[in-house]
């Protein structure tokens, strides 16, 4: 018996606690170099370390074990209250540094991030993509809105009827010349504004998606602003809102509806950049219309950079778990020796194959997010300067620089967003038993997690949309030999592999596997095979007929993009000795989240042989798992992600795994408690009279006897 | 202006419902009659009819979209409520209906089915699995726990650091000569009894799985009834009980901790079937050692049960959306006709490749799901009276029929509860925004269901056990052509599809695709081919190496198992005018959720040709979707799910989508209430005074003019 440990103990117990500090020891490189790569530079690096140590010091902000045992209800106020603590930091960082500090609480609390996003994304973001720039002035800094102060604004787009199809939205905004006003009225119940976030409790104005009519006729869907409520927070006349209520996840967020009944706003409340209405009723219209949906944009590259940090706190909760738990005595445990400990979770090959992946494609992803980021920062800034200075040539080069952006920011949101939801789900299988308690944060990560793959463009719709254009250059390649340009000149090889080349194998051995380049070049002979094939059925019939391989071919097209950048990066990257480990990530990648998974159509198009795709099980991914192994908490801890941003009981740093566990459902659910609050109705159906005595005896052979008399 | 309806409408709005009620009219079979196919008789399928209009009409049973909106604690409560009202049918329900009743509640709210499932399931099977039939006579029928009445058990057998490895648990019973008892006796924090669904507040009593120790040796682990509260419902002396606390999904259960210290019970307590210790610790060791864990095989039955009956709430919900909801106008409208609708969801071909193999899985689970029930029913039976008769010839062939029946349904299980798990989830991004609504089911639903991925089997390590038995089958018929019997029997053509004949192809044209039996021998010959690929691994690694094509291997065959039986009942189903929509189901089934799914497998063993699978995405799913189209309405009807089952907003019998959800929307939150709870907290958030104001001015340009003097 021994008194040493934390409780009482009549035996040895577990000790996952020694096997994961081991491994760290023995670690072959240092994860917060690592860490320099993952988020770009040593700078960006310990500029998020040193937000996060603010946020977990911050009495407010502070978020931990308890937080999985809020209640809708409680989970508004304190949405709220961290909000406006998070008011107090935006007056004084930069908005680049707040934007950041954001990204991190996305991780820990996402719906604060959300309900934020709302407001100083997708509303501002509409004002600054379709107002003036004295329009936003007003707006987003007279009104100190940028500083969660004085207003409040949500985002009204969607309506009960009507999501991914914005042009079709069917609210009214109504010119009338007497007044000049605009009259925004919802005609009829499907036009009710649905999902708005922060309309049900916060905000104070709405940046509404209606349709522009004027004497008549319907100019299509422009942007108004549109107060809601009153400096008293109450509701303007004509406005009826309400909360949308119980959500999959994201409860903190007061998702609402919103009904204008004839609401009046002054003619100037239009956003015109683009679209100008005149006090007589004349109409402007916009020569640059594609650029009026630019909102969404920035929330989608958002999404790039949470699915890397969702992968990364997923990916480290599972493998942290999977080196302490140990479970049956595997074939790398001497079957003889009744005092081998049983075998790590995480030495079994099902396992490592099961897991390896999604911390793959964190790495991945992290480079990918960093690119896109740095794209629309260039593309918008370009942009605005070509716009400001009315230079059409800068304009039109911006507007193909605006479409690049559309279609690589819709793919990698739609995969990115999809492969974090699959991994969120794995990984908490993975776990087993433990990754269905609530305490260890797989549940509230994926409820809140997969509103990601549907909202700000549909996944599928965008994968498709992404598709499409693929599509068509394929067809004017084969028709008209335009070549491509952007990130799909990859196209412009279509000769070389198909028609006589068709059947040209990119991947034929191990040796090709273990090739990086073949497998990015693989990827996109893949691309250039499935499109053509899907080309060939659009002449015939439609692109919707082909939506399934529109979809595949954005996935793919994602994966080109995201494996490329990397091995770009790592290439370039001056910590020379962390090379070799960011390789065999990428060769991971591309054998798994890549090769294994669309094993269908590299086999079908004839870009892998059948010989290849049997040693991708059987030699190349196994190899690369045990590659990964010897360093999977260095590669894990290379997140640099703290207790507090992981938040989940068996996936602390200390490994600790079962003692952390039990002590917080312990703190959250005292066992002093012995009895349930409803505990006397259980007692009293146990203890319930037979039923012949409820019954009154009325059925007995007693009773029979007397009643048939 | 229309006043004839509901409410003001300025402007007609979407009409979902005349969609549904048209194409409803326009069926081409009765649902009715398909409901007898898919219950398995006429009788059957009225029996639950009747149940089911008992429970929508009872006061406290009746479940609505307000159960969505409930708390932990109050589903607990609510919970408990239901159990004391399903003990009152419980007394007069057969143990068969009762069985039935549970399995409808079961869809509704899983979570009463659990509660009492683990009770009148998991405890009591213990007892019948372990007991003899005077102790489960005592347990079941003379302490009327089998009434939910008196006792109420709970099932211990996993444990905080150990689940799936049960010949690993750690807590010990030993045996006290002295004074004829066990010890029972929880070693460490790792033996902590964990999970134990209803020990938080319901349980009376516990089998718990323990180690026997008698005179110092370990006899492995046995089962023994061990009290936990007295009638008063106070915990007895030595037992400590928590509760786990917030769980993904199923809040409604009181799942528990229990640790003992050194407890005791009488010896004969322990359930002695099979295993016996005399008052001088003598040891009868079981004969029929794997026999002593059929507890958990009725649950695994049940499941594949649940599976059907979620396959059809879910595709019933998605599909019901999909005719009434319109977006875009797409290939099959007029694009220059202004008055065009927009298309329906549903004749978007990606929608129905996204959603009719699920529709499809339900009809062929549904097969799957009546033949292993009953199995189990015939082979416990057999066992039972062989056990009785002390027969050993019919020993030897019941265990012979139990180890089919773990293969079978160990396949079944876990390809059938993944299968739903990916339904639910992808039935929901169907429904774009409105299904991460909690209103329209699918959140609840996916948080509930996927722990069936997880408990009394993890599904991976099910697979696992069900590919090895295929892989030593293959061993054994290439070492020693030893014959394999069951339902593994395809395996002995080995020879015709390996060897020289390796490169055969089953599948190499539209025709084939079309043809279900080739289809089936298809699966086999991938078994085969897999297996044996699986099998010539083995031999230089190790079973462990090959964890990932076990499970693969596991899940073919549980789509060979449901799809043959699935054709079979299709061919002796009386109603022959079904058929051909039966038969349609069964061509979909296998080319989408089997061919499709499992494309790389069958090009990489040449199954299938390239053109098979080439055809089978732009020939074969496209022609079968077509066929299902017209009768999806009649598809999802004959589930005869009534709105309290289905209980989602957008997925009523009326179709009526928006109106009702809207309905639902504003009952549960109530618009008059426009300001929230905590709305002071943001108002002054919004008006707070300025920083240089809340920074006293000590930061201002004339206070560094003082400071600096």
């Amino acid at each position: 018996m021994s008194f040493t440990k934390k409780n009482v103990s009549l035996a040895e117990g577990p000790d996952p606690r020694s096997s994961i500090q081991t491994e760290r020891a023995n670690s072959k490189f240092n994860p917060e170099q690592m860490n320099y790569f993952l988020e770009g530079s040593k700078e960006r690096s310990e500029l998020f370390k040193g937000l996060a140590q603010q946020m977990e010091r911050d009495p407010v902000l502070f978020t931990d074990g308890s937080y999985y045992d809020l209640t809708k209800d409680q989970q508004r106020e304190l949405t709220a209250l961290k909000i406006n603590r998070l008011a107090r930091y935006r007056e004084t960082d930069s908005i680049d540094t707040f934007n950041k500090r954001l990204s991190l609480v996305g991780v820990f609390d996402p719906q604060v991030g959300t309900r934020i996003g709302v407001n100083l994304g997708l509303f501002l973001s509409c004002i600054r993509g379709n107002g003036t720039a004295e329009q936003l002035k007003y707006w987003a800094f007279d009104k100190e809105t940028s500083n969660i102060k004085g207003i409040y604004g949500c985002f009204g787009m969607t309506e009960l009827a009507h999501g991914s199809n914005v042009a079709g939205l069917e609210t009214t905004a109504t010119f009338d010349k007497e007044t000049d006003e605009f009259v925004i009225n919802t005609p009829h119940i499907g036009a009710t504004k649905w999902w708005i976030g922060g309309a049900a409790h916060s905000a104070t104005h709405c940046s509404v998606y209606a349709r522009l009519i004027v004497d008549g006729e319907d100019y299509g869907v422009k942007t108004f602003v549109v107060p809601l409520r009153d400096s008293n927070h109450d509701l303007m006349p004509g406005v009826t809102v309400g909360d949308i209520g119980a959500k999959m996840g994201r409860d903190g967020i007061d998702n609402g509806w919103i009904q204008f009944s004839n609401v009046r706003i002054p003619r100037f409340f239009m956003l015109q950049k683009f679209c100008k209405v005149s006090a007589d009723g004349d109409v402007v219209l916009p020569p640059l219309e594609q650029l009026s949906y630019s909102a969404l944009l920035g929330g989608r590259v958002m999404m790039v950079l949470d699915s890397y940090r969702m992968l990364a706190r997923m990916s480290t909760i599972a493998l942290r778990y999977a080196i302490g738990r140990r479970q049956f005595k595997g074939d790398n445990v001497d079957q003889n020796d009744p005092n081998a400990l049983e075998t790590q979770l995480i030495d079994y090959p099902l396992h490592q194959k099961r897991l390896f992946p999604y911390l793959a494609a964190a790495y991945v992803i992290s480079a990918s997010a960093l690119k896109i980021e740095h794209t629309i920062e260039t593309t918008l800034e370009e942009l605005d300067q070509a716009v400001a200075k009315e230079d059409q040539r800068a304009i039109f080069k911006s507007i193909d620089d605006m479409k690049s952006l559309f279609v690589d920011s819709g793919s990698l949101k739609s995969t990115a967003t999809w492969l974090a939801a699959e991994a969120i789900d794995q990984c908490r299988q993975a776990c087993g038993g433990h990754g269905y308690s609530s305490y260890n944060g797989f549940g509230k990560a994926y409820n809140d997690w997969v509103v990601q793959c549907t909202w700000e463009g549909d996944n599928n719709v965008l994968g498709m949309s992404v598709g499409k254009p693929i599509v068509r250059e394929i067809i004017n390649l084969e028709d008209k030999d335009k070549k491509v340009r952007g990130s799909t000149a990859f196209l412009n090889q279509l000769k070389e592999y198909t028609g006589s080349n068709s059947s040209k194998v990119v991947l034929d051995n191990v040796a090709d596997l273990d090739d990086i380049n073949k497998v990015i070049k693989a990827i996109e002979v893949a691309i250039i095979r499935l499109g053509q094939e899907a080309a060939s059925t659009v002449r015939k019939e439609s692109l919707d007929f082909v939506g399934a391989e529109l979809v595949q071919l954005s996935k793919l097209k994602a994966h080109h993009y995201s494996l490329s950048e990397y091995v770009r990066r790592v290439n370039e990257f001056d910590q020379k000795e962390l090379v070799p480990y960011l390789l065999t990530i990428a060769k991971l990648y591309g054998a798994t989240v890549v090769l294994d998974k669309f094993a269908g159509i590299f086999l079908t198009f004839n870009v892998a042989s059948t010989k290849a795709i049997t040693d991708l099980a059987s030699i190349q991914i196994p190899k690369l798992c045990a590659e990964v192994r010897p360093n999977v908490v260095a590669y894990t801890d290379s997140f640099q992600q703290s207790d507090m941003i992981v938040n989940a009981a068996i996936g602390k740093y200390d490994g600790d795994i079962y003692e952390n566990y039990f002590d917080l459902v312990k703190a959250q659910n005292p066992p002093s408690k012995t009895k349930a609050p409803y505990s006397a109705a259980l007692e009293a159906m146990l203890n319930r009279p037979s039923l012949e005595a409820r019954e009154r005896f009325e059925k007995t052979d007693e009773t029979a006897e007397i009643l048939s008399k």
